[in-house]
């Protein structure tokens, strides 16, 4: 199944939805959290009557499993341009995720343009690393999901971290489903965390939460992603996302916060990182 | 009053708080949206049983006036390190503002630190430019804060935008009150709009969505604080923030969406702005 059938649901309510986190969209056995967020959206937009995510926040209350789910969404503020409304994922009667957003329509929208930043550079999908996952861990996702990965941001995956937390890759469905502003919200969290990349022992590294600013709907074909980190402090890290389409247009910000890996927070050893300049190439970490 | 008093609420039922929004803290009849945020997230912080935010949220859905203030705050989740929680500000049977947010202890986090950025160079407080708000606007906020803004971020108060859409400065009360983790999220959105800056035809600019991550307890003393654009797309412009207190430490990230004024989105001959690098003096502007 792809992605719109797998984020189906069935309005049972005013303010009730059922459908199922799918089987084919988890990474060692949970799913992945921007499908879950997807998921969650999708009643959203129904709920509001809009047709675009503008910008949603999820904050992540325990893992999805694939099973049964209930989305409960309520309307918050209906006006003329947006509305507004949060929702409740939960499964086999567990909370999983919580979301408040802010929808519209992103069809014609105008005004002044102004853009401080550039696309990365990547080379061509086909001179970039096919990304199918992380070794030992099982992933569903990674068959979902074509990510291409920039040459210089795979050395984690030798345990040969760049030591820039920097992740930049294309990104498209594997099976060309076209990417609404919903797959969006999937694009954002799809990619290797940006800490694999910073010479930390890698581990999982759980989101907390999770923004996404949907700022055009993405013109057909590949996605330009960029996910960088500048700060690791008190045991959080920050992930920023930049999302281009194949037309050179922004279509997405995000930010999440993360918890630092314990196995590096506790490791007396790693408490002490290489600066970011520093070029010494720590060995210590190994993708798992 | 102060901002301790003057975002104080009672507890009247399970998940019902009651309190005002204070006459002291509007712009233009307004109350401003960082306190509007730091009187919900008061409610969450007693419904958690925690003492500092750790990221919040908040949509805003109509202007606050000052009166009477209603809270009601739902708790989604109780885990050992963090716990989150939904709320909704209401004022005179309106829905204000919108929040969800996860809190937990910040004091004595640690874990590796790595940091890829510098405070902002500011001048000294004294040799900055003290903001008392904008002419033709009465703001009562503006009594409360004491803000210093870099010298070569305040020419849009003469009509003479930098043409960078930044604002960078000082922050503290001006009574003093230290600045707790609360006080953050007001501090983050206390600052004039970066769009000021960047030779459009000023007006306001609406807040859909403010996130605020809280990295660390400040510190006593000034907080230095940088405000930057990089993409007016469609109509939007984000707003990143980022706080560093007296020591030198990240305190704070934030990023809020809002929209382009319309008196610039649709004014023809703003339609194309000055690219970044243009440094045509563009005089179009006017401090209202």
């Amino acid at each position: 199944m792809g992605f719109i059938e797998d984020t189906r649901l069935v309005r049972d309510g005013e303010e009730h939805w059922s459908g199922a986190i799918a089987s084919g969209w988890d990474i060692g056995g949970n799913a992945n959290g921007g499908y879950l967020l997807a998921l969650a959206a999708r009643a959203m937009l129904e709920a509001t009557g809009r047709p675009d995510p503008v910008t949603i926040t999820a904050h992540f209350l325990s893992p999805g499993k694939p099973g049964d789910a209930d989305v409960k969404c309520s309307v918050l503020r209906t006006g003329r341009r947006f509305a507004t409304a949060s929702a409740g994922l939960s499964s086999g009667g567990r909370s999983v995720l919580q979301t408040l957003g802010t929808f519209g329509d992103l069809q014609g929208t105008n005004g002044p343009e102004r853009v401080d930043a550039e696309p990365p550079a990547l080379p061509a999908p086909d001179d970039c690393a096919a990304h199918k996952g992380d070794s030992g861990i099982t992933s569903t996702f990674m068959s979902q999901v074509d990510l291409r990965l920039h040459p210089d941001d795979v050395g984690f995956k030798r345990g040969e971290p760049s030591g820039e937390p920097r992740v930049r890759g294309w990104f498209r469905f594997e099976d060309e489903t076209p990417i609404d502003s919903l797959g969006l919200l999937l694009a954002v969290d799809a990619f290797p965390p940006t800490i694999f990349n910073a010479r930390l022992p890698i581990a999982w590294t759980p989101t907390l939460e999770l923004t996404a600013h949907v700022r055009a709907r993405p013109a057909p074909g590949w996605l330009r992603c960029a996910f960088t980190t500048r700060f690791v402090t008190g045991g959080f890290l920050e992930e920023d996302g930049v999302v281009w389409d194949a037309s050179g247009r922004l279509v997405a910000q995000s930010r999440q916060l993360a918890l630092v890996p314990r196995t590096a927070s506790t490791s007396s050893d790693a408490s002490q990182l290489p600066s970011p300049n520093e070029s010494t190439a720590a060995k210590r970490s190994r993708a798992t």
